[in-house]
């Protein structure tokens, strides 16, 4: 009986192969550094083994598993399988992921980016449980996003739908990494936050943000802002309000736009809590429409450092 | 053989009885005024009557029509039928429209919101068809939208979702018929663009786009400041230009969020063609990213005034 399931986290640093049952409960994981540098072929090699050995250990033979998923850095296409040079992993270029997967097991494989698989994951098993319309956001080094209606991943014509931290609010404002300006996420990432913080300390430094770090200003990160703004530094408290109306701006776009019941946000948005979240709420309240934003709920992501597991997982688990 | 379909569509001055083939083709059509001072009971009780003279003329029976599609002024609720107050038709609120006409009739009825239904038929009859992932814009009075996934409206949590119009770009900006500032509205709707001409001829008189009104700054309207550009009068083409810049800017955050394959745009869009699409298709290239700006058609829509009968139609049409 083929009633389990592997999951497979491609990540930047770390690559992890699972093997899960049909509730998401996760039996074995294998973990290996990525080292990119030795291109694809090396990690793809190391991948098929890693699969290969979480199976055994979980004492499953590969008969016994039904699909196996991917959760990835995009840009990559879903219908090919094939994945297009993400940032995080050069030298990837038009790798044939799926082919080569299916090629080794020939088990049935679904590629999905990691933003997608994400809110996917929130779908099933974390906070958006229940939901019919999810929007999923990653709010730390970047600003993703994914978009669940009815169960299924919202695509868009080349699986490029959802990338709602690129959406401009100052045309003018600080470059982006995506080469733009004044994108939600070259507002409200952590490097955005970090730096908008730094800036703010050279003008006035009369502030408890350094107390957090070894008194340089540079190595200010937003963590070391949200410690301070905890501790009712007023500057610190500006910073995270600053962050909360660009963060409820860019939510009430897409609250008029996608009319979601749930918005969920990762990382930053959870290790803040209410202090960031109230004040996105307000602001989402004023800024969006009424009859969408009296039913959409802003939460923090429920998943965690789970996440990256049950992303992969939850795309081979059938409704 | 009941394969016809009754299409009805309600606007604020005008209601419309059709009835048509399954290829959409219009056989009959009924016109009264709405007269919406009169209430709803009123307007409904008619457009039973239209409904009836249609089929009558059309020289059919109530037996040969298989569902009613009812295209109307939102906010409305698709599962229940239930319209609220929309802003076009004071004194509609709460109204079970669904309910009343499938009372008289007993034939399958299906409410939808104007814009939504508008990019069905787009997508169904006009410059969707044949694309999965389309996204309509209306371009009047107002800035409204339709997301066509996969033949399928996208509704959102309770059928608010396309609400394109009322993302917000400038937060200081002028105030929207919505109540909030600076939505993409405000700023190119037919009434912003002659409120932004109005004002910038006070300052700046020398231009030829009074030469198409009666000489008063008060009556220009975007269709005159559209003559004017069209001719070459250097307020009128810079007053477009920062139109096709709001409108590029909205367009380019919506094909990151929703990485529609084509968008269609209507009234203003299409009188325009070119001399507004061109400076749109340049702004969403810059703005917005790569992947998705690549694949997308940004292109006027193509049902013209055609488009509230096919509209309503198009709900009861099948796949």
């Amino acid at each position: 009986m083929n009633s389990y399931v592997v999951g497979i986290d491609i990540g930047g640093t770390k690559l992890a192969a699972v093997v899960a049952d049909k509730n998401g409960n996760i039996l074995q994981k294998v973990r290996k550094p990525t080292e990119a540098e030795k291109g694809y072929q090396y990690a793809v090699q190391l991948l098929l083994e890693m699969v290969d050995q979480g199976i055994h250990r979980a004492g499953l033979k590969r008969e016994s598993i039904s699909g196996i998923g991917v959760s990835c850095g995009g840009p990559l296409d879903t219908k090919t399988g094939v994945v297009y040079s993400p940032p995080n992993l050069p030298g990837w270029d038009a790798v044939p992921l799926k082919a080569l997967i299916e090629a080794e097991f020939h088990i049935h494989t679904v590629i999905e980016n990691d933003a997608n698989a994400s809110a996917l994951a929130e779908w099933r098993f974390g906070g958006g449980r229940g939901y019919n319309y999810v929007l999923y956001m990653t709010m730390s080094t970047g600003i993703g996003g994914g978009i669940v209606a009815n169960g299924q991943i919202y695509h868009g014509a080349n699986d490029s739908a959802g990338e709602v931290g690129h959406q401009i609010l100052l045309p003018n404002g600080p470059l982006c990494g995506c080469g733009k300006r004044g994108c939600l996420e070259a507002l409200c990432s952590g490097p955005s936050i970090a730096r908008r913080a730094q800036a703010a300390i050279r003008k006035q430094p009369n502030t408890h943000i350094l107390d957090f770090t070894d008194g340089s200003i540079d190595h200010v990160k937003s963590e070391h802002v949200l410690q301070a703004a905890r501790n009712g530094d007023a500057l610190a408290i500006s910073l995270m309000d600053e962050t909360a109306y660009y963060m409820g701006w860019g939510i009430a776009n897409l609250v008029n736009i996608l009319n979601p019941e749930i918005v969920l946000i990762g990382t930053i948005a959870v290790a803040a809590g209410d202090l960031l979240l109230n004040p996105i709420r307000r602001t989402v309240a004023d800024m969006a429409m009424q009859r969408p934003a009296e039913l959409v709920q802003i939460m923090p992501a429920q998943l965690g450092d789970a996440v990256g597991d049950l992303a992969a997982v939850s795309l081979v688990i059938g409704n």
